[in-house]
């Protein structure tokens, strides 16, 4: 369902309040060497949970109850509140927790709003480098310094120059899933890791073509989807179905490379 | 030879100077989608050079042939002058030109001055992001908004505790490199890749234990020696060896895990 626009812009200016909430919790914690608790379920490595990301979240959470107590809210880190409704948040205070712990600004806070499963408006937030994502109602920007920039994506016609990143080697859990990053990696014009949601905020943006991962949790990849739509890019899983839910993502700014790459992707 | 505090402070004022010439060339291009040559040797496959990166050098050579005609510089994209003397600038302008073609805000301007070979100044310049690591006298600070922060590393006694970054997989080009490189990261809590220098900042910084690479020209280590150094930690090659002139290089936050990962890039 697409947003009216003066919908659009209300729950815009409200979720923009919930970044503001969480980036008081993220700043306040980042490069101060925080606590970290070890949540490894023995599949993904070393994976902390910070103060930061647990205040960022119970800070949003607070928000939404009191504006929108009929809406349903699913958090990285306290779970589901089930909605009374089509409305339910997505949220991810903080999406790459491991950049975070080791003090680079390229994390991000990462909020969706879904009617019936489908993400309707995004944001990704970066405090530090205070930049601020954004779509609703199809239209997206990047708001920084108070100037407000229309995203809009690159063209690229071909794997072979394309730019694909992925935020490490290891999502690639089985060795079906690598073997298929790594045929589209020989094809493109050159492959990058790190960088978590800025990946896709770059998409986005024009800079990067492509962006192919797996093991995505929901509030991973959902805030993402309007911005990338927004901006001209298409974003599905593996098979080109709905990316919302997690799982294998690919994300591209071009319709034609995107096609070219769950070519290979799916390649027996 | 340690810098006078005299010499250290207005040398660094200097430094400065360079770093916002360069500052104003790199901003200019950042995310417009900068037209790229390809200097591919053949080995590190793309490697593209902005206008960004020749403006930036061509700005910050045109400051110190003014100031100091005497002083050698060796930059990134225009090559050598000798020095009359015992000095020589340091320049890469835009270390990370590929994560600067992204869009992502992770490259950085890096700037040593260096006294018979050895960096006695350095500075690591994020423009974008605003903020800026510099030492100089052995005194080490990250500059943003107008304060200004000491650097201090953090301890880690074992490797087990270790995070270790490093920019890509395949700046190790032989396999006795990417098996040394395997054996420290086999025995590390996490290891992440991306970034470029701003993994040697966050050294200093206090968030990375281990930045362990290869095949680094002098610009890309030399500026970052002085600053991991100044916030109390070690930088060398894979021999314990000195490390500005680049190649096989291990910075870390402590000296004990420094010499256990050493103990592992020399292993048999």
């Amino acid at each position: 369902m697409p947003l009216s626009m003066t919908d659009a812009d209300s729950l815009l200016a409200f979720a923009e309040r919930l970044a503001d909430a969480a980036k008081a919790a993220t700043l306040a914690h980042f490069r101060q060497q925080p606590d970290t608790d070890d949540k490894d379920d023995g599949q993904h490595g070393f994976d902390p949970v910070t103060a930061a990301d647990r205040d960022a979240e119970t800070a949003m959470r607070a928000l939404i109850q009191a504006a929108y107590p009929d809406h349903g809210i699913l958090g990285e880190e306290h779970g589901e509140k089930p909605a009374q409704g089509p409305w339910r948040w997505v949220l991810d205070p903080i999406d790459g927790t491991k950049a975070y712990i080791m003090g680079l600004p390229t994390w991000g806070t990462l909020i969706a709003l879904e009617h019936d499963g489908e993400p309707v408006l995004g944001v990704m937030d970066q405090p530090y480098v205070g930049e601020r994502f954004v779509a609703a109602g199809g239209r997206g920007a990047l708001i920084r310094g108070g100037q407000r920039v229309p995203l809009r994506t690159r063209g690229c016609a071909r794997l072979g120059e394309a730019i694909l990143a992925t935020t490490h080697p290891d999502i690639f859990a089985t060795e079906a899933e690598a073997d298929a990053f790594a045929r589209v990696s020989a094809a493109v014009r050159m492959t990058r890791y790190g960088c978590d949601c800025y990946n896709y905020a770059m998409v986005a943006a024009g800079g990067i073509d492509l962006v192919i991962e797996a093991a995505l949790k929901p509030m991973d990849i959902s805030p993402l989807v309007p911005i990338i739509r927004a901006a001209g890019g298409i974003v599905t899983d593996w098979s080109g179905g709905p990316a919302a839910t997690g799982g294998q993502v690919i994300a591209a700014g071009d319709a034609r490379v995107h096609a070219a790459a769950l070519e290979r992707l799916a390649a027996a």
